[in-house]
């Protein structure tokens, strides 16, 4: 491999995330068990989220909002105010979460770091992901932050430009087989994939990858010995 | 001027952005006056966005959210469900607005390319920039588009380092002295302000600017003459 650039996925790579989001969908479930039971109410926002995605992006402001939506659509508009103004302090305490860095992170940064240029490449809100990089203190083993609105092969194309490199001088490191490797493999670059131990719906795949550019290894730090 | 790379505001520069927010903000008073007179629900808007700016940032989804904030705060969360979500549609509206380019800026754009490196230097939402980018049919003409969470003295600096530029061979062209002027020139680069006919209150300042990197134009063509 002749890598010059690896660039990381931030959660649940860098730090957790999901279970964040998995809490506040589950106390929005709890506000919500009047209505519907957990497993319909479950579909409804993933629908919903589904639905909203195109003008809504990714991100903790999207997903307030989608909340909003299927409280109201699932109550018949019956729900109380109360009950939007306790969606939209659950959406501020996500926005406000402590960053927990994942095990052997830095141990795999601290290595890395002058040997390669090491980028964050993420989803999301850029202000929401700029907060976590601060407070993870992870910001100085990082060249930037690179925001993507979608993960697919014309974001990771112009990637590849902005960083003044060919496909095959990239390695992309993340636990979303969807996001962080096929798009990285369609395009000629390496991936290897870390997988977390719970993944949005979204992010699912149903199928293996067979790749000489692609590795799948249970803990970060295994990288190390690949490169 | 040694100019390497210039650098466009998109809102208000490129295209019509703010008085479509005046548009939304309208039908929002509207929706609302059997509450609170105009006057006081104009600040009452402005301050819970200020408010909400450190966790919310800037753009539509966070102005969405903090147009039901001040709808639950301004009737002691009396309102209905259906103004929540009337102000999720209006949002959605917003969202998908048509793109008008400003006089000029294909001009300008067009005399420039191939002989300055060019991008788009914005505030607000990934996803929504790149929208109205794609819209515009503009997107040709710039290398990319550099989304800064706060354009402030720390993230220009970032994007000079970015573009592996001088701070001196970056000029910034925008309708904004607080975001597009002010920081650039603190920096060491030089500015044009190019003042568009309504700005958000956030972004007016109350002095006057002096410097020999600064210029004021009424027209953006009058850049061309310039360089």
């Amino acid at each position: 491999m002749s890598i010059k650039v690896i660039a990381f996925d931030a959660d649940d790579t860098l730090w957790v995330n999901e279970p964040y989001f998995r809490r506040t969908e589950e106390a929005f479930y709890e506000i919500m068990s009047d209505y519907l039971q957990q497993h319909s109410l479950e579909r409804e926002l993933l629908k919903i989220e589904l639905d909203n995605l195109p003008l809504y992006g990714y991100g903790v402001k999207g997903f307030i909002l989608s909340m909003i939506e299927t409280a109201m659509r699932v109550s018949d508009k019956t729900i109380s105010i109360d009950v939007i103004e306790r969606i939209i302090e659950l959406g501020k305490l996500l926005l406000d979460e402590p960053i927990e860095i994942l095990d052997g992170v830095e141990e795999v940064l601290t290595s890395l770091k002058g040997k390669y240029q090491l980028v964050v490449a993420t989803k999301g809100d850029l202000l929401d992901q700029e907060r976590k990089l601060r407070k993870s203190g992870l910001g100085h083993y990082f060249h930037h932050i690179e925001i993507m609105s979608e993960k697919d092969d014309a974001n990771y194309l112009k990637l590849i430009k902005h960083l003044d490199i060919q496909p095959e001088e990239l390695l992309m490191i993340g636990n979303s087989l969807k996001s962080d490797v096929l798009p990285v493999l369609r395009i000629g670059g390496h991936a290897i994939h870390i997988p977390y131990h719970i993944t949005w719906a979204h992010e699912v795949i149903d199928h293996t990858i067979e790749s000489d550019k692609f590795k799948s290894f249970v803990a970060i730090t295994e990288v190390l010995a690949d490169l």
